[in-house]
C-alpha cells in the first residue's frame, strides 16, 4: 500500500494539473519536491500543494534521496537535460508531451533510460481519457471491425504561456504541442504494431503574428491501408475541442472529450469564480463546463498506469518509444509542410508488420455480392457484381 | 497518508460499485472483510476483489478487530441491524441509499449514529456527481441566480436483482429505489436549509406484475417557493436516463450522466465483452457507453469526502441526517399518492428559514418595468405596467 | 392548382411567421388582405409582405369579396368576435392559439363554426413540426409500445409584446401562453381519444412583476392511465427551450426543437444582422440557431394541413373541437392551482372510451417473470413472483 | 402565381425526393411528365405520384409541349445527352449532381446551356439546407470572421442502385458520388470568388469488392489560404452522416444534418414501417429520425431558388458554372490521389483574385501582441513578442 515519493520539475499549468491528479482522491503517492527556474514561482507552488520542499537546483531536486520518481513538467527543450538526469540517479523517469523537439532528442532520452534500464513512461494524458480508454478496450474486442480511419483533434485559441510560441524552445507550432496527442490517440485506435508509413502534412499561419503554424492538417497513412488524420489550431473559436472518430469496417466510434460532454450552463452574471474549464473563452452566456477536468483529460488513469506499471515492474500504456514514434512521425510532418509532398516516416521500428485490412467477399450465384440490403418486406436486395464484364445489376431474393 | 480499513456488509451490484471505487486509482483505503448472508457468495467476493477475508457473521463482520469503518451496502430492510451494530462497536459508518425504509426507520439509524457519537455518512453517489459537483458549486456561487425550479430524473427497465422487487424488503417500489437520488439531489441546488414544505406525488404500476409503483412523478414545494421534480421509472426503455435541468433567475444548467456524455458508438457486431454501462440495453446497433462509471456516477468523490470527513473530524456533504430527511419526503411522496393530494412533510426540521425568492421590479417613469430587451439597433424596447390600472404597454428608449 | 385568398388579421409577430409561410417556397395560397387596428401597423405589414390591401376595419377584412378564408392572429380577446364574424360571413376560419381565453369562449366559438358549417382549423403549430408528426406517425405504428408518459416543455424568458403580459386580455400568464402548445401536443401522443380524466396544477410568479403566473407545472391523468406533464415558463433563460419526451412501454422518443438541433455557432463579433432565432437571448458567444423556423416550428405543414383539408373537405388534424378540449384542460389547470388540488376535466367529451394500458404477464414454471434479462453467456435471468407468497427470485435458466 | 411544368427525367431515388419537393407542401409547380428508360418504371413513377404522362422516349420527355423546365434526374453518363437536348429545345435545364462524370463533360455542358441561352441550375441540394443557408449568410455577414477552414463529411455504407458502383457509367466511387457535395458546400463558405488553387487526395478500396474507391479525404487549398477538407465514405457503419464545420478568425459553425438534430428514438419493436431516414442502417434499437428530410436535405429551398431565379431571370445560387468548378476540382482528387502528390486545379477561372487571410497585430510598448487573455481579476495577460529578438514574454496588465 506504500506510495511514491516524487520530484516534480517544473511549475505550469500541466505541474498544476499533475499535482492536483497525484494529491486528489485519496491517492498514495506525493510530491516530495518541486524544482522551477524562478524560486518564486517554486515557493508559491510548494505553498499551493503542500509540499514539503521547493528548490531552483535542478540535479538536487532530480537526486533528492527521498524520491524515487522523477515527474519532468518542463518547457520541452528542457526535457532531455532532465531525463539524463533522472536516468543517470537510477530513478523512474516520466516525461510530459511531447517527449523531445525532434525524434533525435527522443532516441537519445529513450537510449538514457534504456542504457540506465530505469522505467520510462511517457505522459500522454489524452490516450488515457476514461471514454478512450474504454473505446480502445472495444475496439481491440472486435466491436466496430477493422479500422479503416481515425481522425483526432485538438483545437482551441493558443497556449497560456509565453515559452509556447517560440519554436526555438519547442521545436515547432500547434503540431508540436497538440499534434503528439492526436498522433499517439491514432496510434492506439490503428494498433501500436502498425508501422505509420507515411505523412502528408499542411501548415500555415494565418492568424497569429509568430513564426511557427498555428493551423495544420495531416494524414497519416498505416501499413495496414488505414489513415490517421489530425486536426489543429491554435485558432479555433469557442473553447478547446477535443475529439475524436474512428472508423471500423464494423462500427464507428465518436468521442467528444470537451465542449460537449451534457454538461451545459447558460449564465447570464457569469460562472461562479470565473473558472469554466480550460481554454475556455468567455464566463457568461452559454458555457460547457467539465465535471471533473483531471479525469476528463486522463490524468487520473495515466499516473494510475505509470506507477502500478513501476509496482508490477511491467511497461506503461505509453512508453518512450511511443514517444520516439510520436516525434518521428511530427518530423515526417514538418517535413511534408515543407517539401509539399508525402514523405516517408524515418523511424526505428521495432513494432512486426500488419496485414493490409482484408476481407472475402460473399458471393450469390456466381456473382460478387458488393452490398445486401434488408427490404421492409424481409427480402434482400443484393447489388452484385458480374467477376468477367465487371457489371453491376440489382437483384431481390428471398431473406435468411 | 495511512488509509482506512473497511468491513463491507454486502456483496451485491452496489457492493461491486463501491470496492472497485475503494481499490481503484491508487486509493490508499482498503476492504479488510466482506460479509454475505451466503458463505459462497462473500468467498467469491473475497476472490474477485482481493479482500482478505469474507464471513457470514454479521457481528463479526462489523466488529473485525482491524476494521475502523464500516459501510452498509446491504438490501434496505437490513440497514437499522447494520447501523445500530457498527453505532455500538463505536466505528464510523457509511450506510448506501436509501437510508430507511421509512423516515421512522432513517431517525432511528440518526440516533443511534448520534448517541453513539460515531461518524455517519449517507452514501449518496449522485450528489457527488463531477458535474454535480461543479453545478452545485456554481449555483452557490450565483452563476444561475436564485434557483426556481429542479428536475431531476431517473428511469431504467427496472433492477437486475430480486429483492428490489419486494416492497416489503424496500419500503417501495421506484421511488424508494430511485427517488431517493432525485430529492438528495434536488435539495442540493435549491440548498439544504431550504425546507421541504409539501409534496404531490403520483405513482402508477403499469407494466410489471408488482404490487408497487414502476412509475412516479411528484412536485415538492420548498419554502422559497422553488419546485423540485422528480421523474422515476422502472419501465423506461433505451438504458438509463439521468438527467437534471436547473433554472435559476439568471441562467440555466442541464446535466446528462449517462446516455449523452459525448461518447458514442456503432457497433454491427456488438460491443466487445457485452457489458456497455449500467442497465444498457442492448449491445449492438447506436451505443452510448460512460467513460469511468465510478466516477461519473460519483462514487469516487463520494468516498474521498467521506473519508476526508473523518479525517479531519467534519461532516460529510451527506450525512444521516440528509438521509432521513430523504426519507421524510419519500414517506410524504407516498401518502400524497394514496391521499391524491397535496401532503405536507412531516420533519424534525433541523435547518433555519428561507426568505421566498423575490427581487425589487425596475420601474422607468413611474412604472414597472416587466421586462427590457435590446433592438439590432441597440435602443431598448421596454415593457411597462402601469401600478395603477395595470395596463401594459410596449415603449421604445434610447439604449445604455 | 388554384390557391386560396386569404384576410389576415393581426400584424403581430405571429402574423409575419403565418404570411412568411404562406407566401414561402413557391406557395400558392396568398395574403389579399390585413387588418390591424392601427392603420400605420397594417400599412407597414402590406409593404413587407406584398399585401394588396391593408384596413383598419375588422369586418372589412373578413368580409373582403376576394377571400374565402380568414386567418385569426389576434390578441386572444379578439378570437370570439374574430371568428363570429367570419363564421357569419360563411368562409372558412383558422384561428391562433389558444382557442379562447376559457373554455366557455372556446365553445361558443365551436358553436360559432359549426352553425355555420364553415371550416373551423385551429392554429396549433407545435403539433405540426416535422419531427413531431414523424414521431406522432411511429407512435400510432406501435413503435414505443403504449404510451405512458408524455412530458412536453415549452419556456422562454418572456413574451416580446405587451399584451400578452395582461392576463385580462389573454385568459392568463404563462399556461395560456405556452401550456396550450404542450397540452395539444401530449394529447396527439397519448391519442385523442384518450379522455383527459383530472389535472394537478402548481403555478407561481417568481420573477416578473405581474399578477399571472410565470412558472407552472401540471400533471394531467388520461383515461388510459398515461400522464401528460408540462412545464411552462417565461423566466427560462438561455432562449427558447422546446422540447418533448415521450415514453412508452415498448420505446422512447426524444425531441429538442430550438436550442439543440445540430448547428451550433460561436460567434465573437455577434452573429449577422442580430437574429439568431426567436427568444435568443444573445448574438454572440456561442448561440444556437434553427435552421428554418417556419418549418422546424410547424408552420409550413400546418398550413398544409389546413389547405389540403378544405380543399378536400376533410378535418384537419387539429380543429376547434381540439382548441375547445385544451381549454377545457387549461382552465381545470388553473382551478387545481387555485384549489391547491387535483381537479376533474370538465369537458363535452366527444372521444369514446380508452381501455386502461395492460398486459398479460408472461410465466415460467408457474411463477410470475417480472424481468427477463439476457446476459453476456447467452443465458436467461429471470427475476420472477410467487403469485402465492408474493416472494420475489432470481433464477438463471437457458437462452431462447 | 402560375407555376412551371416540369419534364423529369429519371425515376431512381432521387427522382422520388424531386417530386415529393415539387409535389409538396402546396407547391404551384408540377411534374407533366416523366421519362424512364425502362415502361416499368415509368408507369409505376407516374402512379405514385400522380404525374399525367410516362415516355420511354427521352426526346418526346425532353421536347413535350405542355413542360417548360426539364429536370435531369438520370445515372451519370447520360446527363450529357439529356442537358444537350434541353438545350436544344430551348427550355430551362435543371441537372442533378456531379453535373458531368469529368470537367471536360461539365464545359460541354456549360456551353451547351449558354450557347442555347437557356437557364442551366445545378441541383446540389446539400448547399441549400436551412442551416447552411443560414450558417453562409451568416459567414457572410462577418460572424465568424475569415473563414480559415471548412471541413465536410458525407458517409454512408454505400449507394442503393447498381449503377452508383460502375464507375465507368459514374466517373468514379466516393468521390464522383459524395465529394461534389462537399467541395460545393465548402466553395460556399470559403467564398466562390475565391480560386481552389491546388488538391491534395488520398483514395483507398477498403472493404467493397470494386474497382473505384470507397473511401477518401481530401484537402483542397484556397487562394486565400483558406483549406477545404472533404471526408467521403461509402464504408461508414450507423447511417448516413453528413456534418459540416467551418472554423473563422472570429467564430466557429458546427452542423448536424442528419444523426443528430435533436431527434431520438429507442424502439424496442422497431420504428413503424420500416423506413426511418435515408441509409439508416436498422429499424429497431436507438435511432436518429429526421423530421422532414426533403426540407433538411435542401430539396425544398433548392427548388425554390431555381424556380425563382427563372421568373426573376437571375442566375440561381448554384449554376451550370458551379457545377464545372466541382468537377474540376474532383478532376484534380482523382489526379492527386494517382501521382499521390499535390496537383493545381486546372479550371477556367471565372472568379477574380482573393486576398490571403491577413490582419495587423495589436501592439504593446513597442512589442507585438500574440495573444490577450482576461482573467478573474479584470486584468490582461498579454503574451508578446519581442520583434527584435523573437522572444516572447507574458506581461500583466491592467484591464481596459
Amino acid at each position: 500500500m506504500d506510495g511514491h515519493r516524487i520530484s516534480m520539475l517544473g511549475t505550469g499549468l500541466i505541474s498544476d494539473f499533475y499535482t492536483n491528479t497525484l494529491h486528489g482522491q485519496r491517492g498514495r503517492d506525493r510530491v516530495r519536491v518541486v524544482y522551477s527556474r524562478s524560486e518564486e514561482r517554486g515557493s508559491a507552488f510548494k505553498e499551493r500543494w503542500a509540499i514539503p520542499e521547493s528548490t531552483s537546483d535542478l540535479r538536487a531536486a532530480v537526486e533528492h534521496a527521498d524520491t524515487d520518481v522523477v515527474v519532468v513538467a518542463l518547457p520541452n527543450f528542457l526535457h532531455e537535460e532532465a531525463v539524463g538526469l533522472a536516468a543517470a540517479a537510477g530513478k523512474a523517469v516520466l516525461c510530459t508531451k511531447p517527449l523531445g523537439r525532434t525524434a533525435d532528442e527522443a532516441r537519445r532520452m529513450l537510449q538514457a533510460v534504456e542504457a540506465a534500464g530505469v522505467f520510462g513512461g511517457y505522459l500522454e494524458d489524452l490516450c488515457y481519457t476514461p471514454k478512450t480508454l474504454k473505446a480502445i478496450a472495444s475496439t481491440q474486442a472486435g466491436a466496430i471491425g477493422d479500422v479503416t480511419w481515425v481522425r483526432s483533434r485538438e483545437t482551441h485559441p493558443g497556449p497560456h504561456s509565453a515559452w509556447f510560441w517560440d519554436g526555438r524552445l519547442t521545436g515547432g507550432g500547434a503540431i508540436i504541442d497538440l499534434g503528439c496527442h492526436c498522433i499517439e490517440i491514432i496510434r492506439n485506435f490503428v494498433g501500436k504494431g502498425n508501422r505509420p508509413v507515411e505523412v502528408l502534412c499542411h501548415t500555415d499561419t494565418l492568424v497569429h503574428p509568430i513564426a511557427d503554424e498555428d493551423n495544420a492538417v495531416a494524414l497519416i497513412r498505416f501499413e495496414s491501408g488505414a489513415i490517421g488524420q489530425f486536426e489543429v489550431s491554435w485558432t479555433f473559436r469557442g473553447g478547446m475541442d477535443l475529439r475524436d472518430e474512428v472508423a471500423g469496417t464494423h462500427g464507428t466510434i465518436w468521442m467528444n472529450h470537451f465542449l460537449r460532454t451534457g454538461f451545459e450552463m447558460f449564465s447570464a452574471p457569469g460562472a461562479g469564480g470565473g473558472y469554466v474549464a480550460e481554454k475556455a473563452e468567455s464566463s457568461s452566456g452559454w458555457l460547457f463546463p467539465v465535471g471533473d477536468e483531471v479525469s476528463e483529460l486522463g490524468y487520473v488513469d495515466m499516473f494510475s498506469d505509470m506507477f502500478q506499471a513501476i509496482d508490477e515492474d511491467r511497461a506503461p500504456q505509453e512508453t518512450f518509444y511511443d514517444g520516439y514514434v510520436v516525434n518521428a512521425i511530427m518530423d515526417a510532418a514538418y517535413r511534408s509542410a515543407k517539401a509539399h509532398a508525402w514523405v516517408p516516416v524515418d523511424l526505428d521500428w521495432r513494432g512486426g508488420a500488419t496485414a493490409r485490412i482484408a476481407s472475402t467477399p460473399e458471393t450469390y450465384d456466381g456473382q460478387v455480392v458488393v452490398k445486401r440490403e434488408i427490404l421492409p418486406d424481409g427480402r434482400h436486395k443484393l447489388i452484385l457484381k458480374d467477376p468477367a464484364s465487371g457489371d453491376f445489376i440489382d437483384r431481390i431474393v428471398g431473406g435468411g
